[in-house]
């Protein structure tokens, strides 16, 4: 009996495909959500386990178990590799296929080098959980190594930090990075003052936080400054390796880079046979679809959506609305019904810069400092999936404000390993 | 002037090496803290870890922060490849050195597979919390594996989950594993259900918790069977391999072994050129000195106290008590002073089964059931190293007390990838 009912397959359960799973709860459809980990993850707020402010599962709850209730919906645990569009059938990284009457694409998006795939192994990006530990162990470790190097020069090397790509991403982690090292570390080492460390942000355009007013810009750069990170705009890496950064003709020691610059789509759009745009995303139409495939729609940070101003941003919120919006357009195909034009509704952005500095854009209101900040605070923890993390979240951050500590200070393996390479 | 004081190096932060270097805050030496991680790990709870009930910060806290305030004291993450007892030095894994005036050496034991080395890799043991990744990592991957096994031989196969050795570890392991398949997981599968899941604890011995009295492990047998555990004990483990376990003429499919059975002295121990017991121990003096050595002390799971009746138990209290015994020892030696022999004080036994189950041994009040498990419960959130530990794993357990929930279901990294060989 369940088995006539239409079958939709949804690819990836970030926030737009586990929105799009959610608004088929109540439909006359077998759903079948694939992943390949088993977890959603709020990735808001994962700059916080890179930097050892909150444990993995604080902001990562199995799919399986958010999804449990809803009869309709079956989980599976593996990577697709590519689409087969004209059978109707996805291939997994077995071999296996599923078939489906509809497909939502929800792969998202991987960093970019912009050719250099070479600094990846220097300077990892921040998307997964594994992405998270890598970072987190990079930094621990780096303040390890400094405490045992009796060289002052590479010392320093251990204690500089650089953060490259002033976007969201990196301005969080840069501003968290000078508060570890001024408050969290304070008095634990014994042969240097962690407060000497020194957090680099660089911005190869002219602004931090380059989506936003300009004169937010100036305050996010103020409010980094206070909090000790410094700031360099407008300078463009040309190179990293396993001691620094070249910037131009200038040559940054550093044992530890984190890449927040770029991001590319998820490689399976391309194994959709349609135009992608120049970042490897999947143009689509105004009702999300597919041009010639109207059962394939692809949503969140793997789509371009060329046709509509202003631009969408790459964020959870828009995930989430275009996973809503591809699900409704399903059923309404199903209903024989034409679906409906895709609207992003703005309800506003914030970005977190560390301890009570913020900016915030809201409409036309713009908020800096602390009210920012407190806003940004019960949003994330408003959104975050699952009600125990929002309780374990909050206390890991009211006892981190307080004491300055940082909860999940873990690195596994000895000080001479690297994780992966 | 601080420079001049004696220099105590303690090898391993463990409940030993910790409570050494605490005892020490007052005195007139300078302690050097060497572990090759950079937490003490609070082992009693580390089964939680690795069956998914808690993250690895609740249990795991910095070495370098619990030791902040200690003025006297620096911390090395660094890993003591052996000691020169005849130059007084400790040479670390980079060939460094650090001399030593007084040294306590408390790095513990590690697994023994009684030379099946090979039978590793398919039975990982609970020490690290490493070893607990990855058995979370394994049992959380067997019920998605038999999520997409269509084959019913093969589905149960990754549905058995057998524990080798019914010591304490070995028989909270299986009880919590028998409580995931029945309670936690419930509702959450869609091609099998994981109350099917086997659950099998191996003992070669004639009864469950050996240290224990015997009625208190007929009792803590009938409440493993009762949270749906097999218990097979008189029962010798002849092979393990990816495929399942044999015992003797019988082969038991299994996709999940876990080691509980051996353990064998920290390899440290063979360095310092005294004699070892069978199970590669250092044989210490009343004194817990080693013979010929009075500057050097071996305390926690790598001593032997062949002379102590009744037996030392492997135990973190045991650990501890000889920590602090160590360090007033060598506080007496810089006094002029003759040590103390050691005595250990016995302050009962506790062990976990599972959900209200447990067995307690308290002089001569023997506990089981609800009232052990609550005596368990209290003791091991008040002896938790850091106040916030403490709060986050009560929260934690209240959680999955009342939901059956475990919060920590994480997995990284696909569906075909092992780690570690």
């Amino acid at each position: 009996m369940q088995d006539k009912h239409p079958h939709v397959v949804i690819l990836g359960c970030g926030f737009g495909g586990l929105f799009a799973a959610r608004a088929l709860a109540r439909a006359a459809v077998r759903v079948t959500v694939v992943d390949r980990t088993n977890h959603h993850l709020f990735q808001p707020l994962l700059y916080q386990v890179a930097t050892a402010g909150l444990a993995a599962p604080a902001i990562a709850a199995p799919i399986r178990q958010i999804l449990a209730a809803q009869k309709n919906a079956t989980v599976l645990f593996g990577e697709a590799g590519r689409v087969d569009a004209a059978r109707r059938a996805v291939v997994l990284e077995d071999g296996s296929e599923i078939g489906y009457d509809h497909l939502i694409v929800a792969t998202g998006s991987t960093h970019s080098y912009f050719g250099h795939d070479d600094w990846a192994r220097h300077a990892p990006g921040l998307k997964t959980l594994e992405d998270a530990f890598d970072i987190r162990r990079r930094v621990l470790l780096a303040f390890e190594h400094a405490e045992r190097e009796s060289d002052a020069q590479r010392r320093g090397a251990w204690l500089t930090f650089v953060v490259v790509g002033a976007g969201a991403t990196g301005v969080e982690m840069a501003g968290t990075l000078a508060e570890i090292a001024r408050h969290t570390l304070r008095g634990e080492f014994r042969h240097f003052d962690p407060h000497n460390a020194r957090v680099v942000l660089v911005e190869g355009g002219e602004r931090v936080l380059p989506s936003y007013p300009a004169d937010l810009s100036a305050k996010a750069k103020l409010q980094l400054e206070r909090l000790g990170v410094t700031v360099w705009v407008g300078r463009q890496v040309s190179g990293i390796d396993a001691d620094g950064v070249q910037l131009g003709d200038e040559r940054l020691a550093a044992k530890t880079v984190i890449w927040a610059a770029g991001v590319a789509a998820s490689p399976l759009g391309a194994s959709l046979g349609v135009p992608l745009d120049r970042a490897g995303r999947v143009i689509v139409g105004p009702d999300l679809s597919l041009p010639g495939h109207p059962e394939i729609s692809v949503i969140g940070d793997l789509a371009a959506l060329p046709w509509h101003q202003p631009p969408v941003p790459g964020t959870g919120p828009a995930a989430k609305q275009m996973g809503r919006h591809a699900a409704r357009n399903v059923l309404l195909r199903l209903a024989g019904r034409a679906p409906k034009a895709f609207r992003y509704r703005d309800y506003g952005s914030l970005a977190t810069i560390g301890r009570s500095s913020a900016v915030a854009l809201l409409g036309r209101m713009k908020l800096s400092g602390y009210p920012a900040w407190l806003m940004w605070l019960i949003a994330h923890i408003f959104f975050l999936i699952g009600f125990r993390n929002r309780i374990a979240v909050l206390i890991d951050w009211a006892w981190a404000y307080w004491t300055f500590q940082r909860s999940a200070r873990i690195v596994t393996g000895g000080i001479r390993s690297r994780p992966r390479p």
